[in-house]
């Protein structure tokens, strides 16, 4: 409990970092003196560039003090040098962790040289906020679906009628997700039907019968793949941690038993038209069972639509 | 701001009528002392017992004291005797009124017996806890929908499969809600597809082409009118001043139109089969800004599932 708002704090500090530091993890750093008094913060703010603990650390003195970071802190030379070494050199006498790097010795490195590490602190947060991160360690990318629809499940009229399901708040917060990714991912049927621009730096066209001329707006910014299959393992050798899949219900479907996560806003309107197209599908079933389940993350207000967020 | 946590609970007070009071309104009341301490509440049990300000001044001496009711009171008789006149002779010195009764007198009669009158204390909670006697009000039988669906909008597989979406504690939580309210309304088609009892004390099955022999188990309980048509105004007159759907797609989908509340139960479920049964099925639109919409009044957690509620 005591260090709860810090790290509450380290993890507001890491969101900074949100589509920037890919492949490596979001990480926030708070540094109190011995005292007790926050005295400097710090967060990974891009690929490359220092770590949370670095950047927090370097121009400070804080013998006797404490370093609450949302990661294990690292023991290994990589783009820079192992961040414990620094926390040792400034005579840090307690770090808290929130969860561990399952890669890494950080914290026996620091208790080796006599430093008080708590661990576990909100751990849960800590490993919400880095899930891209843990999925990656298992060699996958992070799949995420975002959708949006009526309350009664559709994306647009039968006759593709789709403009605009939902308000502007939402629509604004969507792009904002879609920052959060390393690219999307949409269908030539979605190009096809509503020609997006989807302004991102990389996207992927899934193109089975190469019905894309290259013309579309779609390939008139960022880095674009067409693809011709779906193929998950290709998007990790690629490089891509995460994908957003921005398309209708057949692809959206079709990748449904891979997503870690869906993010679904929902507009308070109804068609009252079954035929109209539904957020997903892909499939026949006779029996209600078969439903694919998922759990309920978080409810947000947008306007006044809803982002529901869905999770394994 | 005074006042707000004591129409808090008047209105709580209030809820434990629900079912019981039509056509009368939900009424609670909590009366203080002349030195502000609580001393006595009340509230209406059911429709021809004593009014919630009749039940908290009864054996009770309050002189100098203030009344809190979320509901102006009552200057008429009625099945009781007016509540004004017992206000009045108890010689309560401030009165404090959540909405007004527009076919009411009773705040003007109680300024001229020199008591203090602050109304519009939570208003809109108050409206809320009364929408039904609301639109009684204007001669209209008050009709909610309840549906149950998964995420994309599905009731049941396209051969009818539908048991059970939600879990536990949404089912048990739509059966309180169809307590709280006079009838209970379904299709033929639903009573013949799934033959439930729906256990109500007035239930009305529309049975458009007299499918239903009166063997199925929704008539061996309560009272059941079958009706060839919906005629919002024959429930009026039948003195049912609220319903409840709980119907399949077409019957909810007809009725939306007229639905003042609806109450939208929905799992965390994926179908993924565009030829499910939808929870609003009634008509073909070709423009997405056909929608009818709706506004999200609240988002409540039960069990794994979600209630949503939309209103007008």
């Amino acid at each position: 409990m005591q260090y709860d708002n810090l790290m509450k704090k380290c993890i507001e500090l890491a969101k900074q970092g949100q589509g920037q530091v890919s492949p490596n993890p979001l990480v926030g750093c708070v540094v109190l003196d011995a005292d007790g008094q926050e005295i400097s913060t710090g967060f990974h703010e891009k690929y490359g560039s220092n770590h949370a603990e670095r950047s927090a650390l370097l121009d400070i003195e804080a013998p006797g003090g404490t370093l609450v970071v949302n990661l294990e802190p690292c023991c290994h030379h990589g783009k820079t040098p192992p961040c414990t070494d620094l926390i040792i050199e400034k005579k840090i006498a307690r770090v808290v962790v929130g969860m561990p790097d399952r890669k890494n010795g950080g914290a026996h490195k620091l208790r080796e040289a006599g430093i008080e590490v708590i661990e576990g602190v909100l751990e849960q947060e800590c490993r919400q906020l880095n899930e891209i991160f843990i999925k990656n360690q298992s060699g996958k990318t992070f799949i995420a679906i975002k959708t949006a629809t009526t309350i009664d499940g559709k994306i647009a009229t039968a006759n593709g009628s789709s403009k605009w399901i939902t308000g502007k708040a939402a629509r604004e917060h969507g792009r904002k997700i879609r920052a959060r990714y390393d690219a999307i991912l949409t269908s030539s049927a979605t190009v096809l039907a509503d020609d997006p621009q989807m302004l991102h730096k990389t996207k992927i066209i899934l193109d089975r019968n190469s019905k894309l001329t290259g013309q579309e707006q779609i390939f008139k910014q960022g880095e674009v793949h067409v693809f011709k299959e779906f193929e998950p393992e290709k998007l990790f050798e690629m490089g891509i941690m995460s994908v957003l899949v921005e398309a209708g219900g057949r692809l959206s479907g079709e990748i449904l038993p891979f997503a870690d996560r869906i993010y679904h806003f929902m507009a308070p309107k109804i068609t009252g038209d079954n035929s109209a197209k539904s957020c997903f599908d892909f499939r026949k079933i006779t029996d209600i069972n078969e439903s694919l389940n998922f759990k309920i993350e978080s409810v947000e207000h947008f306007g006044s639509d809803l982002l529901l967020t869905y999770t394994l």
